[in-house]
């Protein structure tokens, strides 16, 4: 085995020709076979095994930066660095990372998980290098789809201002980032992996102009217009316009090809773009034929490519069942995603109602002030979306949707802890920023019922911002008898008690129901309430409930700071509650990977350890 | 007069030839009178005066929709939509906005203050309309440096994708933000400005091969290539890349030239983009020669363009004193600013260390992630930001500087109440959303003194991000005395009492002091203690109160909900204080524009109304 050669950094160097072109498919083998067990981003690291190789042909580790924007395709990187025997235990608790992670190992230069950040990371770097006159690499692998999102572009603006910095911008460009890429910058670049037919054109206009009698002539003005020749050269060059230097398209599967490009550019003064198209999935069929379903992937069999659990109904299945219903009921209903049709449940409805589908591409900022706009223009929008990733668009939330109070609905997919995708994706933060928003109005349902309630709350009896958040996973199908209507800012009282009420929201309405029967089992007779909302959260209720209890815990799959808990229990202290207050949230600390199991667990927010800190408190 | 002519949306259309040449100059003399005496934005709005008059003799008010980016340069529209008589008022308590407001009129068609966001509002609009199967005009007006935002990057790309949306993009290109514009969209921009010579150039070469033996041959390939002649044409078409029309440059202070292109634009189906060029300030001289400093002006004389209020050493003069003394002092420190080298305070440092000062443009999610890369590199980075810009970041403060924990410093000016620019401008979120993420430090000065020792203690005593916030306008100058060295998360008792103490945050000691005056003339002795921390706030210290006051009042220039005070009032009721809680903060709904003394009148946050709202408590 080649592989067993590679035992740290820079080991990749020493390989023979031959070596270098088994290697390849050797990678490719051991990440089907380690995450046919594991599961992880399977398509998207198969499209980047040579591309990776001729990177680290080229840079010196550690000390040149390479930054993986996204940072899902670096496994390959991973094993280059060293990192190979760990990958058994890939996005589990304490193992390794789906993403690059500088804890982890000192070739990790930049910890992502996000999109489009990688070039303004690596202009950082490169400018720091500058003024500190070092001389390392810097190196940043972008996707065609994270060159979707504006924090790209803004990098490339200003990149293009700092001529005096080397940068190396390699476009990974597989015609799709998780779903079908979209938008210009895509056709733009679809014109530019079919050049060829250009550069012809160009040979063709030069030569014949040379041999007119004032041909001459007009070569010398092409040429005295600063970019005539290259405009002659390759027609659509967004990037040259922009100011970065544009080389390509390379064949992001020919080792030789790509590092020939890479040394030619890291010679060049000034930030340079090598476009290298590669194919998601590459050699792995079943990858290739569904490269969306292979991007992340739970575990699989190898020969067939089945998923080897059959997951339960999950809330976006659920959400995807009830949008797709309300494109047929409700007329002015449009969806919206940032590039998660799949992921976010809207493939349906995007099926079913093309022409009021909107896939905007990884811009989550646009897609809200977009779907503002579908508002004032009488639609009702649904912004379908990753909590984690609506992060990227707090201002637009706020300034563009709540403060005109318009009636946007934010579907919250992936709410609270998710896993093995690990702290870039917990979503843990959106109660406390959507919270503290004027106008704003933020729900979560207890199970599968609630959801599909809410939502046509949210769509048919509302007007103004509203989110509703829901976790990532199975979709609880408890307390189905449970369904009285909602009301706004009204909660549900599921169970009277004496001395403890869980006043639970959302997802953390089933962790009350387990921890009320431990707590019987202790004597202990606690009440459950659904809070529905947690803005507004029902005041009434902790009025008429204040009295009555001496431990109201709060629970909820969001940060203790600025959240729920937090809100509730300085409310309960304004009304004069003499009671105690006890906060389940997550810690004032991001979380890592791992199973959402285990992490509960390791937070004391599973109802085994929830129930003994109520006991404490007693 | 003319201007008496327009009473209402449309009157324009009215107009002879005559009165419309002379109206530019009546709006001219109008603003600059009113200006003079308001303050206000005026180099922006003498900028578009002739762009204004031509698109409302395009567009029909109000079914029309017309969205202007930023919207500080609407002030033409809203006296041609006839709200002349109310600029005695301009950005008073109760009078017009100085940016666009539906609740003012049905012509303003999205509310703005944030940059880059009118292409996507004007695209949800375009998309509406085809839905319902309308047929109203949609133009937004763009500025050149709003363009540098990456969510007009977003908007371009989707716009593209929906090419049957007949859009208006007017680019309004001055040539300058605020400051002067940055960045390869720059460099695009002065190309085309110049660009009749490329258009020359094309016509010597079309000519010349139609008279050459195989000339015809190269004519028809070119044109089959798709966008062949288009690229003879114009050789710099980012936006033609892109998939939007361009059709430009055109000269913005003829009204003719613009309407005729302007029609000509709306019969093209898809997304088309005029070019215009204006100059900032227009017809007024000293706007003329001093564009940044006539950008939003206070009260000055006409004749000179003096102001006429000298104002006092703002904060923001004291961190630009500290920024030049850590240039000296401090070699690792630079210093970021997002189009606000000005108004953050970053001139000097600028003209004294050029090379490690970085204006990114528009671009604040930029900003925040390069800081990112600049500290993984070795540096200090010091991003100064308006507090109600920094929301535009959120994402990449949380993922790509608190994940990795990483020392950037965020020195956040006009973070409470701004005052006239009203909602959009308002800081009062940062408290809270910065609070609850992990790593943070956030603190507040309570005076200029302690904002530079504050400035200090982040740059050289500390590692990890950590913001400092201050507001808008003059540095208080009191408690010069109280100069205990600063230790994270330590707060400053500065006055003991009995029975209420004042925890005041940042700006509200001030306020504090005030309102222990007016108490003691009630007979109570209240304590004062300026928290300095709202993260890591001081636990030792409210441990050591918590039995010694009965009533603990928190003051805070941000929001309620999520704050320091909420933050606060949990702890202590965590750690079983029995006293009560009275929370000054911003409540849960945007405030408008006015004095800040009127503000905080009518929010019930000035001295008076606290010491009354604690004579209630009591």
């Amino acid at each position: 085995m080649v592989l067993d050669k590679i035992k740290q950094p820079n080991d990749v160097k020493n390989l023979t020709e031959e070596e270098l072109q088994a290697l390849p498919q050797e990678i490719r083998t051991f990440l089907i076979e380690h995450l046919s067990k594991t599961g992880g981003h399977l398509a998207s690291n198969l499209g980047t095994v040579e591309l990776t190789i001729a990177l680290h042909l080229l840079l010196d580790f550690p000390q040149d930066k390479l930054i993986w924007d996204v940072g899902h395709q670096a496994y390959t990187h991973k094993i280059l660095t060293g990192r190979a025997s760990e990958f058994e235990h890939l996005r589990q608790y304490g193992g390794l990372s789906g993403f690059p992670k500088r804890e982890e190992s000192e070739c990790d230069s930049f910890d992502t998980g996000h999109s489009s950040t990688s070039l303004s990371a690596a202009l950082g770097y490169c400018i720091a290098r500058d003024l500190a006159d070092e001389h390392y690499k810097v190196a940043a692998v972008i996707g065609d789809g994270a060159l979707t999102g504006g924090l790209a572009y803004e990098a490339l603006n200003n990149a293009s201002r700092l001529q005096k910095s080397n940068l190396l911008i390699i476009l990974n460009d597989n015609e799709m980032s998780i779903s079908k890429n979209v938008g210009g910058m895509s056709v733009n670049l679809e014109r530019l992996r079919t050049s060829s037919k250009y550069v012809g054109l160009k040979n063709d206009v030069l030569s014949s102009l040379e041999s007119w009698p004032n041909g001459e002539n007009i070569i010398r003005k092409i040429r005295s217009t600063k970019n005539g020749i290259k405009q002659l050269m390759v027609p659509n060059m967004v990037f040259e316009d922009l100011g970065v230097m544009y080389l390509g398209p390379v064949d992001g599967h020919n080792i030789k090809a790509m590092l020939e490009t890479f040394k030619m550019a890291v010679r060049i003064n000034g930030p340079v773009l090598v476009h290298v198209i590669t194919k998601k999935g590459n050699g792995y069929e079943p990858a290739e034929r569904h490269p969306s379903r292979f991007h992340g992937t739970d575990i699989f069999e190898i020969e067939t490519g089945l998923p080897k659990r059959s997951n339960n109904p999950g809330y976006t299945d659920v959400f995807s069942t009830v949008m797709r219903k309300m494109g047929d009921r409700n007329p002015e209903v449009v969806a919206i995603t940032a590039a998660m049709a799949e992921g976010a449940g809207l493939k349906r409805f995007r099926n079913m109602f093309p022409e009021k589908f909107f896939d905007v591409g990884i811009a989550e900022e646009h897609a809200v002030t977009f779907a503002a706009g579908l508002a004032l223009g009488g639609r009702t929008p649904v912004f379908a979306v990753y909590s984690s990733f609506l992060q990227r668009a707090y201002d637009q939330i706020l300034e563009d949707v709540c403060l005109q109070n318009l009636h946007v609905v934010f579907a919250i997919d992936r709410a609270g802890l998710v896993g093995s995708d690990g702290s870039t994706h917990q979503g843990v933060f959106d109660v406390s920023f959507l919270t503290s928003m004027p106008n704003m109005t933020v729900m979560a349902p207890k199970n599968k019922w609630e959801l599909s309630d809410m939502m046509k709350f949210a769509v048919s009896n509302h007007d103004g911002p509203i989110a509703i958040r829901y976790p990532r996973g199975e979709a609880y199908c408890g307390l189905k008898e449970q369904r009285a209507p909602i009301q706004l800012g009204r909660a549900e009282e599921i169970k009277d008690g004496s001395k403890v009420m869980l006043l639970a929201f959302g997802s953390m309405v089933k962790k009350a129901e387990e921890v009320e029967q431990l707590l019987q089992s202790h004597g202990i007779d606690a009440g459950i309430c659904n809070a529905r909302f947690a803005k507004p959260f029902d005041k009434e209720y902790l009025e008429a409930i204040k009295d009555r209890y001496d431990l109201i815990v709060t629970m909820e799959e969001n940060v203790y700071t600025g959240g729920f808990g937090q809100q509730v229990q300085a409310y309960l202290n304004d009304i004069d509650y003499k009671g105690k207050v006890l906060k389940i949230a997550i810690p004032d600390e991001f979380v890592q990977h791992g199973s959402v199991t285990l992490l509960f667990k390791e937070l004391r927010m599973d109802a085994e350890s929830i129930t003994e800190r109520i006991l404490e408190v007693l």
